[in-house]
């Protein structure tokens, strides 16, 4: 007798073989139909009980969350709703689910309430379907990267240098928490923490990626990132994966070509692949959108929004372009936005964004060519002096969902801006080397994989993507 | 003109055609000869010069680890050691890099001395290898497990839970370093910290995989674990990755099959995908090797070494065997362990290990049934009351490289222990309710990534398999 997945029983052609199967119960009905589901699949066996055979009080034990073990004959099935189903000869329970105090229980449960059952959560439909499209999605990055000549690099968690300058950081110590050593100065004296140094945990790997960048040629991070910023909505974590690839020998061009190249490879990765999920979810969007206003609903089923990314080219429009259109629009002749859009060198709020891509162009779009002002200090410095050769790109319901750029090679430029900006040159001397010694040409972006996974699944709040959030004051389990 | 890397023109079939290259010169010589790599193999690429053709002033600045692009044509090489090379029309350097000062010169550096320069030691050969075979075995976990059913699963890194008890813990942290905010009671008011709670960098994310293999069936992790333990061995790294399968309805024998299965596979995958890097790294090590006494060296070239652990099967051994062979064993009786066994129930140390897996049974190793004293609370109580039903799987070299068990799926036994251990049951409510509801036989193991790389590239110190190690006194980069 061979054991199996549930997903490998629906799916292969076993008809009339004995096999066993555990599973926890979804629901038992007619003390006959148990619908079984391992998370193997969105999709329950249907296994039959001949009630009479087997002792009433091993059947009360089969309530909804019970693990259990049926073995039998895989048959086809009489009923609606399944192609087989388990003749059940033998019957063990693993551990039984006390309906009175186990909460998932068969019934809509809100996304809230699940959020504080994040150790159970898993085990609803919904979870559990975004969950596999967020492990097959990982999957389709790392196979994409793989199969296009990069290198996985795993670029330092803790980092000494304070200088990334994406955000606020998490300080990492072992110090005493009361009373620290001090200097003479009576600062902290973290010459005697752990690493001999201040510490804290990093909001990008791209300054060590670009490093192997310029040796291996092509490289990606994938791995976790952190900002101690207050921010409480439904798109920032404190915790979240982020994908970072950097090519030596790439400009800004070739560096949006990979990117919506890369996207789309991996949205129909999850096409393929995830279908019995995203349908689920996209049912499942579309029950939750009927009571929002026509507004706020997304328009389009999600599965088509899905293809509808992999079959269109994304626009490609510069800031300057941009902003035309945005001190043009309606919107922003009316008042309508919250910041409206006066002159060149305005930094693009989230109102904006959308407006270009859910309004305007109508699908993605990649903005380049930004004020040198508004963007990070590694940029390159195009030849007009102000603009830097940045892009980023906006996705519909999501907003940015991609930063990148092609990076300044020239030690001089990067110098100058570093100084700029009152960087102690000496945090960077690393980085500044790779401009010493056969700099050349080069490029990268982030994604930001959660926010990924919301577009991919349909779900509105970036914590029901991520298995345990960490936003502030929750750092539960 | 396409663009090309290195690897393709080499393995290719690009003969005669008009190729475009960039990459960094490993060596120029005869004003005539240019060696030139872009990190997408460890061969280099032959680029012939006609120095009659190009100006003095560009051909002095092709140093070792000046970036150029080269175009030409690819024709079959006259000379020795190479098939193909590139007929050189035009040249442009990207950056040069200055003899003076580079230290990547072409000449046999100190692996001590190439750690200090951890931002360039990418562009030696023995880095790059290390760092592509790196890759790929991440690649070959990730497609092993996908292809056999499990889904990936990010378990948090920052955690407010502290009964993991597999080591010592870093601190993370908003509060004001110097006078943090303080209770009633004078001890420092963690529920002011950006979390609400005091929070810490995990150990390991198996109690959070737990949750979910208990939903999904069978799920890993793959991701950042930390130690702050003040262990400063070759061994040992204060950050390091670590891959962490978890499944649902396993016994410890499932488990022990599916490492095993796992390991092999993932050899396997690198012995087929990185043959020229292993080439090189197995050549290095023997070279290495030659200064060091007969005893010390690791006995089989790299690749055979490899080659066995796939073929063969690893001996499984109960901790009860293990104990009775070490202590009739002659370095035990003749008191050249520094730790002599004696009686049951003594922990192995590293040299016992060793003895097992070089000299006893030289072979892979997998000790399993240990004694539960020696063994975290959440393995599973064997009917004998003092084992539990754990395993260890013992290398040649590297010692522990997977610890494992089937996990106590009983609450009350749990419970015991637990209480046993003075860990408050409220700190581990949600672990204790996979136990309340729905619990079942399930089983899982832990692999640190570093030493699976030391394994697998020979190097003898686990700082130079990561690209910027962590560890007491050290976050440089």
């Amino acid at each position: 007798m061979n054991i199996f997945s549930i997903k490998q029983l629906l799916t292969g052609t076993h008809l009339l073989q004995e096999v066993v199967i555990s599973g926890w119960v979804k629901t038992y009905r007619s003390n006959r139909f148990i619908a079984l589901n391992d998370g193997s699949t969105i999709d329950n066996i249907q296994c039959v009980v001949d009630f009479e055979k087997f002792d009433e009080s091993l059947l009360k034990q089969i309530t909804t969350g019970a693990a259990i073990k049926v073995s039998g004959t895989l048959v086809e099935s009489q009923g609606k709703g399944q192609n087989v189903e388990i003749q059940v000869a033998n019957l063990v329970v693993h551990g039984g689910a006390d309906p009175e105090t186990y909460p998932i229980q068969p019934k809509k449960h809100s996304l809230e309430f699940l959020r504080e059952k994040a150790h159970l959560r898993i085990r609803t439909n919904t979870f559990s379907a975004v969950m596999r499209v967020r492990s097959a999605l990982s999957f389709a990055i790392h196979q994409y990267f793989q199969q296009n000549g990069f290198y996985y690099v795993n670029t330092p968690i803790i980092t000494g240098s304070d200088a990334e300058g994406a955000g606020e950081m998490f300080r990492v110590t072992t110090l005493d928490d009361k009373n620290p050593p001090l200097t003479k100065d009576g600062e902290v004296d973290y010459s005697k923490d752990f690493f001999g140094k201040e510490t804290n945990l990093t909001v990008s790997g791209q300054l060590e990626a670009e490093t192997f960048a310029m040796g291996l040629g092509k490289v990606y991070t994938f791995g976790p990132t952190f900002r101690a910023e207050n921010s409480n909505t439904s798109r920032h974590l404190s915790e979240f994966w982020m994908i970072e690839p950097e090519m030596a020998f790439y400009d800004l061009d070739a560096n949006m070509d990979l990117a919506e190249d890369f996207i789309k490879s991996i949205i129909s990765y999850v096409l393929k692949n995830c279908g019995k999920d995203l349908s689920f979810l996209e049912k499942r969007l579309l029950e939750e959108e009927k009571s929002k206003p026509q507004a706020e609903r997304s328009g389009m089923p999600l599965m088509e929004k899905l293809r509808f990314v992999v079959d269109n080219n994304f626009k490609r429009v510069s800031y300057t372009e941009a902003i035309e259109i945005l001190r043009d629009s309606k919107p922003n002749k009316k008042k309508k936005f919250q910041y409206t859009i006066e002159e060149w060198g305005a930094d693009l709020q989230s109102e904006h964004e959308r407006f270009l891509v859910e309004k305007h162009f109508k699908c993605p779009v990649i903005l380049f060519d930004y004020p040198a002002k508004i963007k990070a200090f590694y940029m390159r410095l195009n030849e007009d002096g102000k603009t830097v050769r940045a892009m980023d790109i906006l996705f519909p319901g999501i907003g940015e969902i991609v930063g990148g750029s092609q990076r300044e090679e020239r030690l001089e430029v990067l110098r100058d801006k570093i100084k700029a900006l009152d960087i102690d040159e000496k945090e960077l001397w690393w980085y500044l080397d790779l401009r010493k010694f056969g700099t050349a040409v080069h490029s990268g972006f982030g994604l930001g994989f959660e926010r990924l996974v919301l577009f991919a699944t349909g779900m509105g709040n970036i914590r029901d993507v991520i298995p345990f959030p960490r936003t502030p004051q929750n750092a539960e389990f």
